[in-house]
């Protein structure tokens, strides 16, 4: 007689292994933070658990994985939309980034963090200031995620100077090393606000201690002007120069992209995070993602932060990078459902490093999965999973939510985040943000 | 004392009427089919009602209005995705298709209708066969609609040779005359698969009538390069031509559009549906709606069929096209919130040629309302309610669905639709159209 903490059952499994295994009626076995076993309902009868969860026909998948996003900025949700990009970053973001301390990060993160699980992410990558603060909402509700405090060449209202940036990066990565859901990374914003001292620190950093190098990559026209301007070469290009580039880079958006760009992402096995919708909202580009796939480079999805999106739901991420780049090649046959579904899954766990452990469904992998109820009218009929994950699914279908082998959202409702608590928090960190916004909206 | 059958109330109203009047906390009046009374909470106090709907602070809009569906094809939804479009067409869809007959489109149709209630559409306008089973299935369901049959050159599994076509539209148009919420519209398909002389005699059965023209119109390129080829201009300029174009036609997708034909759409008032999911999945393009806003044009929101989505929500679709547009061009202030709403509600209800009785809340107009539950980590915090519905809110987030005065979803639950026979009815039709497919998924 075996035994496991979950066994969910009664359901289509979507493993997203190798083989693309797909098995239906089919159960998965949860035994401390792993995943014990997986196959047909009537090869698990034999299990025994403390607790048993019916799929109810509906689907059982690993938990998605968002690449990109700044969370605590979920406190910043609609704040300012349809604005011009300096516009919008100066009479708006910034002034309300002054009014950030910790326990207003710990707020957002918070608010992101119940979202996030809310739709059926159980991972993600951050970049913000006051990283502490992030982790600590993260660990306290039980998401997985790799957290970095953004570098940057001007002084932080967190640290301080860049030295002090470092500094408190090292601490981050002392301070988390042996947590099961926290990994730390290092951070540099981008290019073009961080000097080539600043970037080259941040590579020995990354090496040294074996933790991703996350930036934000070639995102806009404008910001590949700039660096022409002051370098003589591309975004891409001055990080392959300056030795930067390499497996464990994390570039968030790579939207202007070069034939040359490429094949060096290529060369260097940079990890690329698509974040359409984002890029969609403040008109930076489509990024050549077909491309970046036929170039064999790994892509994974990310939401960005909720301020350009305004939300945090990969469903949503996938329908789009389906559709968006089928318009803009004029071809129906490029990104397939399948392809996007491993850029939320898999391939973003490739990208994070961490497809050993999560991003599919396989024994001895850690138990990160989600399941959708499929009882509904718009996912009815059902010809292809797969297709429903992509086009048709909502965050707001995911019935349950288990990360690292414990179970944070049952039947739609939270275990034990009291969202009514968060929303209060956050009602009272708007207050302060509001203060700092001239032009105030009903 | 006032009396009213509903009264909504503690909600932020948004009513999209020509001033733009948003009440905080305000309530609704609900008697008979239409709207009594619309003010701040305290002004409708003194109102008595047999029901009473709690907003709790959520949003109270008018229901959504999609311009432009095939209904049924509800259960055609992720049979086959990311193919070539004659490959998705002819292996696909056409073969599902030759099995369809009066009980499967209304089955179909009751599918979409569960689907849209759902979501917060309270209005459609349909095109395709079988049509009356469609009236029936949606008056059923208590929706608002306009539906037509779709007419075109070759034999219609329906009614046979186009004669029939025209005289079964009469029968339409006779039968379903003084129903409070079906209209008739006639329906030639296009301008590639109409005859001149099908357009011209549908446009003197519109006229005749009084009732709406719906037809696709510049879909695609291959479409616009088979009209050059054919009559040797565009397919508006052909239908100018013709004298189709007036007021009453909707032109549906309106994508491959030149100077002229803008200027000749503007010239004409012709209606146009943007439907920008199903243009980006089938790779079609993207329309000019920033150009069509500028010159004036009316441009309503549309699903297309659930085979091209894959799903019937507007909400999504508004993200969508406030997002595509700013890319496309390059340009964050382009398609803003505000005018995407707009393009779901009031100038949806222009599409229609119903904007005196729908589209807006104002006291006389039919009571077609939704409510919006906020209380979500996704609508957290909330500055701005038209930036929430159009880049935050999801079709999952209605609460409440009011049309033609009568509720027809509360909390959530449909007050009368029994879904599992819905869906029991669905899986025997899919039965029946996987005998159709050459290509079965699991």
């Amino acid at each position: 007689m075996n035994h496991a903490d979950i066994l969910i059952t009664n359901g289509k499994v979507v493993t997203l292994d190798a083989n693309d295994t797909r098995i239906s009626p089919g159960a998965v076995a949860v035994k401390a933070d792993h995943i014990a076993a997986i196959g047909p309902v009537k090869d698990l009868e034999t299990w025994q658990a403390d607790t048993i969860i019916d799929a109810r026909q509906g689907l059982i998948l690993p938990g998605l994985i968002n690449t990109h996003t700044h969370s605590a900025m979920a406190l910043f949700r609609g704040m300012a939309d349809d604005l011009p990009l300096m516009t919008w970053l100066e009479d708006h973001i910034f002034p309300a980034e002054t009014k950030l301390n910790t326990g207003m990060v710990k707020t957002g993160a918070r608010l992101a963090c119940a979202e996030m699980i809310r739709s059926g992410i159980t991972c993600f990558c951050d970049m913000y200031l006051f990283t502490d603060a992030v982790a600590q909402a993260t660990r306290e509700f039980g998401m997985r995620a790799v957290v970095g405090e953004v570098l940057f060449d001007f002084p932080s209202p967190n640290y301080g100077p860049i030295e002090k940036g470092f500094e408190y990066t090292d601490s981050l990565v002392r301070k988390w090393a042996h947590d099961p859901l926290i990994s730390i990374a290092i951070e540099p914003h981008s290019p073009y606000l961080c000097s080539p001292e600043l970037l080259q620190t941040a590579r020995k950093i990354a090496t040294d201690n074996g933790i991703n190098l996350v930036t934000h990559l070639s995102e806009t026209q404008n910001e590949v002007k700039q660096i022409q301007e002051k370098y003589g070469c591309t975004p891409v290009e001055h990080l392959a120069k300056l030795g930067i580039l390499g497996p464990d880079v994390i570039a968030c958006h790579a939207v202007v992209l070069t034939e040359n760009d490429i094949a060096l992402l290529k060369k260097y096995d940079v990890k690329v995070s698509h974040n359409p919708q984002s890029n969609m909202k403040l008109a930076s580009g489509i990024a050549p993602v077909p491309e970046l796939l036929e170039a064999g480079i790994c892509v994974g999805l990310g939401t960005d932060g909720c301020a350009s999106n305004n939300n945090l739901d990969l469903f949503e991420e996938m329908d789009t990078a389906a559709k968006l780049h089928k318009v803009d090649k004029l071809d129906p046959t490029v990104t397939s459902a399948r392809e996007v579904l491993n850029m939320a899954t898999i391939d973003a766990a490739r990208v994070l490093g961490m497809d050993s452990k999560i991003g599919s469904l396989e024994p001895g992998k850690l138990a990160d999965l989600i399941v959708i109820d499929t009882a509904k009218p718009h996912l009815t009929p059902m010809y292809d999973p797969v297709s429903h994950l992509v086009y048709a699914v909502r965050g707001s279908d995911v019935s349950h939510v288990i990360i690292n082998g414990r179970l944070v959202l049952e039947n739609g409702d939270f275990t034990d985040i009291d969202f009514k608590n968060v929303a209060d928090e956050v009602h009272i960190a708007v207050e302060k943000i509001l203060m700092s916004q001239e032009h105030i909206k009903n």
